[in-house]
């Protein structure tokens, strides 16, 4: 028996075109070269509109691919508006990619227009030829435009200003209609495609609305640094826009004193971002104090932030770090830490040790572990198993996957679950500790040590800035630990490897000890910011471990 | 183009499983005649999976209705989610309704086992001749059971016991599948039937989990005073179990002096209920003194709340009065009264006046005003209009319409919107003021009075209790309000005509002054509490205006 509930489908129109009836006034703000640009969410929805007669005027049709190249810009959320409401694919490209692995992805994705920052022409200059599915370009003018090979390409401005100004009439879309594609930044193999729905891009956005969640509120200043083209910029966007926020964009700059700056200038109540850049923020503050009173809570994920960090922010400037999980694959939030009120009574040490973990699952997505049989295992917060997840914004596949449906297939799911390649503990209280990636864990004499885990211990020593674990192949125990560190630029020539032997003997267990450790100037990172072990790997190819 | 997300549906199956791994130690208390009851979401989650057990052994098929007669108690929650999970249809009865109708929606919906409280029994053998589908009835003993004819009657706990305690198989549903249904209390005519999907009721959860809306969550204690067979009690018994919320039944009592008990003593953060709660609850606190303090919000819909209530707990109580409007139809939350960011600097009294209003729509939902014509009206807070709604969890039809599919669809739905039969205005921002019933307001001279605006403005002097607004014909005017008012018990004897029209004249336009006023006891309320006007307009039928 069928619901007699309306037919009506979950689409960013509908998002797009209620933020701008209820929320007009609201501001819309972001660092360009020339200073800060403001508009109103009214300014923004007829932007898009005009936006959307653009891409008719392109010669687009629904379902075409239509990359942007973009900072974060009010531009860049035009466009992540635009092109799913117009019915055609956004596709947000990372422009930290290797120029092959971006000729790759936009030929794979058949892009058929990109748009641009006129600061990042030159990247599509390079691999013009690489592209040729691509017809038409056109340039976001975040900065005067040089003289460039790019043809045809058009300029954003003038073709907005050559639109018609009366509204667009939107397609009516079924809510599976897809809208939006990002590709996996994966180390190994080709990048993957995952293409978001209008469905899933709406419900993650109530996940991130709820009060257990981010809670993002018509009352938040949201500071967007998580790149745009990075995971659907975690999806902050479109939940903004939901709840009408007021929103801040980064532009390109992301050092310390970028971000220091907009948080005292613009007060933001709400951020997110990857672990590094608090790191370099915390440090950044030691000398040279902002003023960061306005921020409720920033949103950490992609990677681990050490405990300290949390607890540092909290205790010194009166935020709350909440940790989230999630891939491109998962839209990508899935799980995010809040603490539940059964465990407020904690002490101290066990409620920030809960805080550093990653949180529990949102309403709407399933977890569990398993391991290499495929056999379901216990949450007790001790055993480790392949975290894998399930839910109405988790991909069901790759687009033309690279290695094959079938082959991809049987890699990545698993009994209708996706296979996150994380490795993960579940604790009793539902909250997922991900340990390490399936590849990066030591399996040594059958057990398995977390890479992640044995960083964390290392980083948490004073004289450390990062450290990276990887396995190196041992005769009797098959893998064992090296640890390749790089200590803090004022510790570089003090630092042993017998002290940090003698901090973690007292930290981990005695065989998760690594063999050797050695220093390094930093860690090698991927194009998002992640420590690169591929790259370390291929360093320290045929290292030999002492004795 | 499709998108490659996974095609998993949104059920309470997903929020009643998640809940029971996430939330296993969180409480479920309620009010019973011996004490309260005391459990936990483990306890609850394995009850409803042996409630499975017995749907199945009492022939049940998916699809299939289910009666409940019952108070709000951890018995009927566990039927809120095992008739749905199970893939059959939850019919919650109103217990208020006069016999025949009872034996009306039951016949209608086809309710094939009415699980029904020990203390209701009697309401159901005054019917049984009357309702020959119902093939058998399960008591739940809230009170100790007299004895009764209901045939074949079976006794809740004891097929409880008797069910296997392995889990139940949930079926894999549709999210469109029907799991509930509800009748309209109308006035005019038979009830007509709502059949709400497991979509429907996942998505209106996480609208009431929103940050802006009622915001629930994990942290939150639940006081249900809605009654659960009163449009799925609001939908917060189904949004707190996917919070993890703790919940607090109040049982049958509702007395202002069990609800300021049930508040002292289990301390809620978030309740709801109609005005009349409220406004009783306000004056038996003035000489009752209580602790209120653990509430954060109170949601009010059903009708109007007077101005001075919202303002007197918040300044008396600090509690945050947040209105909302919706119907059975609407499942039922559409709007909430959320102070925007932008609006926090109003002159206090725009502020209250704005918290009185009926909020804007939630995400997800759409809204407009038309005309006697269609056409549709301005946002601008004057130009009234009928208040169309439409979004996922608005009905696009009655269960086998009483007054046939073609009329009905005519009289309830316009161009895909549904028709509430509310007059309503917009104002800019997007806020509502539902200002009458289209029925009830007075159409004087081509212009429209609400009834509703008036009765307000009655009610606001210190001397009435209650008043209520109907037209009566008039030879020129075409209709003319006659204001019926009941005072305050203490002032039976002091109030006058004149001082309420000199009280009036101050506060609405000339032309809005009732032609009448005469003095009633109460005014007559319907099943669920509201002014019953056809009851006031049968009394006063024939009545002559003066002069």
């Amino acid at each position: 028996m069928s619901g007699m509930m309306m037919d009506y489908p979950l689409t960013l129109t509908h998002i797009l075109e209620r933020a701008a009836k209820l929320y007009p006034r609201k501001e819309i703000a972001g660092r360009m070269p020339a200073g800060m640009h403001r508009y109103s969410y009214a300014d923004f929805h007829a932007r898009v509109h005009r936006l959307a007669h653009v891409l008719q005027s392109l010669g687009l049709q629904p379902g075409d691919r239509v990359g942007t190249l973009c900072w974060n810009s009010h531009r860049h959320l035009e466009l992540y508006f635009a092109v799913p409401c117009f019915g055609a694919v956004l596709h947000t490209l990372n422009l930290r990619l290797a120029a092959d692995q971006l000729a790759y992805i936009i030929q794979h994705a058949g892009d058929k227009v990109i748009f641009v920052d006129a600061s990042l022409v030159n990247l599509l200059e390079q691999i013009r030829a690489d592209i040729p599915g691509v017809t038409r370009f056109v340039i976001l003018d975040d900065e005067p435009i040089e003289k460039h090979t790019l043809d045809p390409a058009f300029d954003y401005e003038a073709l907005l200003n050559l639109a018609p100004s009366h509204p667009f009439p939107w397609p009516v879309l079924d809510e599976n209609t897809s809208c939006a594609t990002c590709y996996t930044s994966g180390t190994t193999g080709h990048p993957k495609g995952v293409l978001y729905s209008h469905r899933a891009l709406f419900l993650h956005s109530y996940g991130l609305t709820m009060a257990d969640s981010f809670a993002l509120s018509e009352r938040d200043t949201i500071l967007q640094i998580v790149p745009m083209f990075h995971a659907n910029g975690w999806g902050v966007p479109f939940a903004a826009v939901m709840t009408g926020s007021r929103i801040v964009f980064t532009g390109r700059q992301l050092q310390p004193q970028d971000v220091a700056g907009l948080i005292q200038n613009e007060k933001p109540t709400f951020t997110a971002g990857v672990p590094t850049i608090w790191m370099t923020l915390y440090a950044y503050l030691e000398s040279n104090p902002h003023d960061l009173s306005s921020l409720r809570t920033i949103v950490c994920a992609g990677s681990a932030l050490p405990r300290g960090f949390i607890e540092q922010y909290e205790k010194k400037y009166g935020i709350r770090f909440m940790l989230a999980w999630g891939m491109t694959e998962t839209t990508p939030i899935a799980t995010v830490t809040s603490l539940k009120s059964t465990l407020l009574d904690l002490p101290e040490k066990d409620r920030w040790n809960l805080m550093a973990r990653h949180g529990f699952p949102l309403a709407g997505v399933d977890i569990r572990i398993v391991d290499e049989n495929g056999r379901e295992q216990a949450w007790d917060g001790v055993t480790m198993g392949e975290l894998q997840v399930r839910g109405p914004w988790i991909t069901s596949g790759y687009y033309n996957d690279p290695r094959g449906a079938e082959r991809g297939a049987q890699e990545s799911f698993f009994e209708g679950w996706f296979r996150t390649g994380d490795v993960a503990t579940i604790d009793p209280e539902g909250y997922i500790q991900i340990m390490d990636r399936t590849k990066d864990l030591v399996k040594s004499g059958g057990e398995w040590i977390s890479s992640v885990d044995l960083e964390n211990a290392i980083m948490a020593h004073p004289k450390v800035m990062e450290a990276a674990v990887i396995s190196i192949p041992h005769p009797k125990w098959q893998e064992r630990p090296l640890a390749c560190v790089a200590p803090a630029p004022e510790h570089r020539n003090t630092i042993t490897k017998e002290e940090l032997l003698q901090f973690l003997s007292e930290r981990v267990a005695k065989w998760w000890l690594p063999d050797d450790i050695v220093f390094i100037d930093a860690v090698p990172k991927t194009s998002v910011g992640k420590f690169n072990k591929r790259a370390l790997r291929a360093q320290f190819e045929g290292y030999t471990l002492p004795g």
